[in-house]
């Protein structure tokens, strides 16, 4: 039995909640595809398309943020960045030592960083200072991390740590995407090496069920 | 022989790059302590002690943060919470398996969504508005997570996680000195868990050496 009670021949059954999105969702998704489990979602539906529903859910769930990924219906995964860690555990994921598990994570936290910066641009009520900020994340937030990125790319064999497949990729690439329809395209054609990466990963068998029957959202 | 090329029974040289105040570099000094290591510093003078300094330096920085840890003189290490859990796997302050160091990420990512809040209070420009953004956070972003952490420790045998001591704890209480000063004083007396997390952390002998000699800094 694991630390969960769970007889370790038998497969938790997993819930995500969060928004009908990609954004800091997608990575979980793609791993636990990745890990070839099966897992239930709730989706709630974004600011865009009904602010109140998450306004009026926030204040009930613990730190007041998704995603949360809910494990045979009783424990709670939070805070997105902790999930992807926990399943990539169990999906042969992390770096072999603590030193690729370090490039790991500090690529994850300094995506992290840039997040932060985007999802300014989404809070922000006035227009014209969202239009503003937007642009400055356009012309100088994506470019300084994507171009750091790209360089790490080149000397880690197309992958973002360590020369090899790990949670960080997904962590990355799934978020991109959302970032990708919010600043109207072009982050895979733009930085060919984070493209590249985008095709290996959602071409690998397992992770492609989950990339052909996925909701389109952005 | 290691990853960083060194034999395992030298400890390496440290050097922490990191502002001239407690913030996220504390829990490192913490832990550096805890370990028995010795370490030097580089420390950059903050923003109120001289604007230009940081600001000059910041774009040769890779990922334009700190802090900065450097393993002989070669090797840098980027992002807080990575690097305090590079540190928690050589100094047994991890937890005991997966499901273990997810309770440790969700509380540090969680706490660590406060602490963008709170530095957010510390760029704005505009005084008004600053003023403003400050009593929010004392009044609502503060008392949300520091109730929710009060609340976790008395299931956890007053630590943060899993009834025991782990890298969390060096990391939240540290950080939580800083923002002490910022808001005025009082987090540790009103937050009675946290008051007495910090004074177990900062007795136990290795750590109270720092603690005894450390700068007098917020």
């Amino acid at each position: 039995m694991d630390e969960l009670g769970l007889a370790s021949t038998r497969m938790p059954t997993y819930k995500l909640i969060y928004f009908d999105a990609k954004g800091l969702g997608e990575a979980i998704r793609c791993i636990l595809s990745y890990m070839g489990a099966d897992w239930e979602e709730e989706r709630i539906a974004t600011r865009f398309a009904n602010p109140s529903i998450w306004k009026d859910m926030k204040e009930d769930v613990k730190y007041g943020k998704l995603p949360i990924l809910e494990v045979d219906g009783k424990q709670q995964m939070y805070q997105s960045a902790a999930i992807c860690r926990y399943l990539a555990s169990e999906a042969g994921l992390l770096g072999s030592n603590a030193w690729e598990n370090l490039q790991i994570d500090s690529i994850v936290d300094s995506f992290k960083d840039l997040v932060i910066v985007i999802q300014g641009t989404l809070k922000t009520q006035d227009e014209a200072a969202k239009t503003a900020l937007r642009e400055t994340v356009r012309a100088e937030s994506l470019p300084y991390y994507l171009n750091l990125y790209e360089e790490t790319m080149k000397e880690n064999n197309g992958y973002l740590a360590n020369g090899k497949l790990s949670w960080a990729d997904f962590y990355v690439v799934g978020y991109l995407e959302s970032a990708e329809a919010i600043f109207g395209g072009g982050i895979f054609d733009k930085y060919p090496n984070l493209g590249a990466l985008k095709e290996k990963l959602y071409n690998i068998p397992n992770v492609k069920k989950w990339i052909d029957k996925r909701p389109k959202t952005f």
